[in-house]
């Protein structure tokens, strides 16, 4: 078939909307008709050609929503008509990492979703000429149709809508997740965000969620303000404005009883390894721990003094929020739809197909929390 | 009262044997007469003169055993007769960090005990001519008699040999406590300890008593490892026989059913920086924990992409084996009585308290595990 899709010709490059052709679903493959997709930072990280990994030609996109055309051979846990959410991390349920019910990193498909191809190490788009293009993070959903493998999409409730549940499939989860899954934060905590972008927003209605006392973010630009107390700030650091950032936190997260100060849990959404370094030395001394969500440059490098580790802090990490994606993701949307927690609020901008370029100009100037394309 | 003690008169200079003034306890504190004392890195890295927050004239030497002589106004929790085990770590069970429940850093005392004070900011011990002499990580047990805060004694068994139990004030709950404690290992773990000195030794044994399946050891000097291996060590790697000593481990732990490999747990037990990268970058993927227990010298830092922790690996550190010296040190050394674990082979050497420069030296040459001082 032909499918209508935004292709990254080559690094640097605006993407370029044309028809493509598109095999169907091979064995344990579904077809999805995308309905929304949203636009990413780290679309434009592999766009800019940034990305080392990055490989040209290919369709990005990986945070959308869609329903399910066609099924291959052995599909067995979908079927036409499905809602579903394609999952760059997918959830094969039988893979060391999955069975370790330690981590949500599945590898099933890894090596091939790093090189662009479905598990069976073939692409199913291509141009008009017959070129190859490759996939995108096992999702590409900067096509109209695209076909995913059946372990990487969640089947969700029929009646959310896809131009606001498409952000859960990165962004929303990404936030929340690190939170509740990867944070395990608890009622009463006092958590730090830095950087307060769709990330940083998510990350807020997170703490919410899980009930912390003090939810302090960091941001260069005080107009994040409103739109994060809206999300649940209760404080706010501008670190043009403090001499240290560190001792800020420190001094306003003492009390009486606990001189020591430091947060229970802080959060780097900024990508930058010196914001990452502030994050895990502004953690409470004996228990804080420091959630790196943010993706850093390549070859960017975290440092600090193992006398940080040494007297408790602890230094994590954070992908897709730590969500098993078939498992969790549903639970997300339902959520959504029950009012737990809000999207509608971020996503600022809906566009065409046809505008997608817009989208990216509308994150590089910080007008935008989350722009949407619309099928 | 006079004692005989050996005092670091000034950095980077041999201890001198002589009498000193030693003032009674006051209210809070207790008086204990030292049997038997470990000598240990951290002590030499402050006699040597790295430590930065070293002070001198000082009576080093924290890892002890002894006897309580008297008691202060308001001490309740001993009485003279006991037999205890100085902790640099005291457990108030009162403030803030003990009360969390989330760390062994009890921070009632750590102001003064920082500056070589006892609580009330001065100090016991004095030259003849009546000079200050600063106390040690709160218990200078190079002084055949010490003073003590009441919180800062662990009552042990009176059954238990001093010249063997002084090591669990230090070395043995260092190493087997990061292991219980701060990784808190299951059974059927795969495990690297980097490190073969002694604490590397005793996270050997910590392991093997948590039921660990593989227990790699790596050090440059292949001498260690008959010992080690009596400890419970499996596998051993010199890093100067592999090309690189992430992929050998990684190589290692590979099973059929797990492809991605890497160790579930590994441990830093030399204090150097790049050893600490290595030991956090072999650790598992999605939920490899990596324990930084070796104190690194003044201003090096631990430096590595973000990436490391974003794909699940967990950066920690452990002081004191995370172990809340009152309630746990009591049990190490019925663990020891009960043969549990093993300490004699560690001690392999005991002096006297004017051959305690013999100590240092035995310990530069690589010649000892442990050298204790008998009173």
């Amino acid at each position: 078939m032909r499918t209508r899709a935004a292709v990254a010709l080559e690094a640097g490059k605006p993407l370029e909307i044309m028809e493509v052709n598109l095999e169907g679903p091979k064995a344990g493959e579904v077809l999805v008709e995308i309905k929304a997709t949203g636009i990413c930072h780290t679309d434009d990280f592999t766009r800019s050609g940034a990305d080392p990994e990055g490989i040209f030609p290919s369709i990005l996109g990986h945070e959308g929503a869609g329903v399910v055309v066609e099924v291959g051979p052995g599909v067995t846990t979908v079927k036409p008509g499905d809602h579903v959410i394609p999952l760059y991390t997918p959830e094969c349920r039988q893979c060391a990492s999955c069975l370790s019910g330690k981590t949500n990193l599945c590898t099933a498909i890894r090596a091939t979703q790093g090189q662009g191809l479905m598990p069976d190490g073939t692409t199913r788009f291509s141009m008009l000429d017959g070129t190859p293009i490759m996939h995108y993070m096992g999702c590409s959903t900067f096509s109209n149709y695209t076909v995913l493998p059946e372990i990487a999409v969640a089947k969700v409730r029929e009646d959310a809508p896809f131009d606001k549940i498409c952000y859960i499939g990165c962004g929303v989860t990404t936030g929340i997740g690190a939170v509740i899954n990867t944070a395990k934060v608890e009622i009463g905590a006092k958590a730090v965000v830095f950087g307060l972008g769709g990330i940083g927003l998510n990350v807020i209605q997170g703490l919410r969620l899980a009930g912390a006392d003090m939810i302090i973010g960091v941001d260069l630009n005080p107009d994040k303000k409103p739109m994060a107390e809206r999300f649940g700030m209760t404080h706010f650091i501008n670190p043009r404005e403090v001499d240290n950032v560190v001792q800020e936190i420190v001094s306003m997260t003492k009390t009486p009883f606990d001189q020591i100060g430091g947060a229970d849990y802080t959060f780097d959404c900024t990508g930058n390894v010196t914001v990452m370094r502030q994050a895990l030395e502004s953690a409470h001394r004996g228990w804080g721990q420091s959630i790196v969500i943010g993706v850093a440059p390549a070859g960017a490098e975290i440092s600090t003094r193992p006398f940080q580790l040494v007297t408790g802090r602890v230094w994590k990490g954070s992908a897709f929020g730590g969500a098993r994606g078939r498992t969790d993701v549903p639970k997300i949307v339902d959520w959504y739809m029950d009012g737990k927690i809000e999207i509608d609020p971020m996503i600022t901008h809906t566009l065409k197909l046809e505008d997608i370029n817009k989208g990216f100009d509308l994150m590089h100037s910080g007008e935008s929390i989350r722009s949407v394309v619309i099928y």
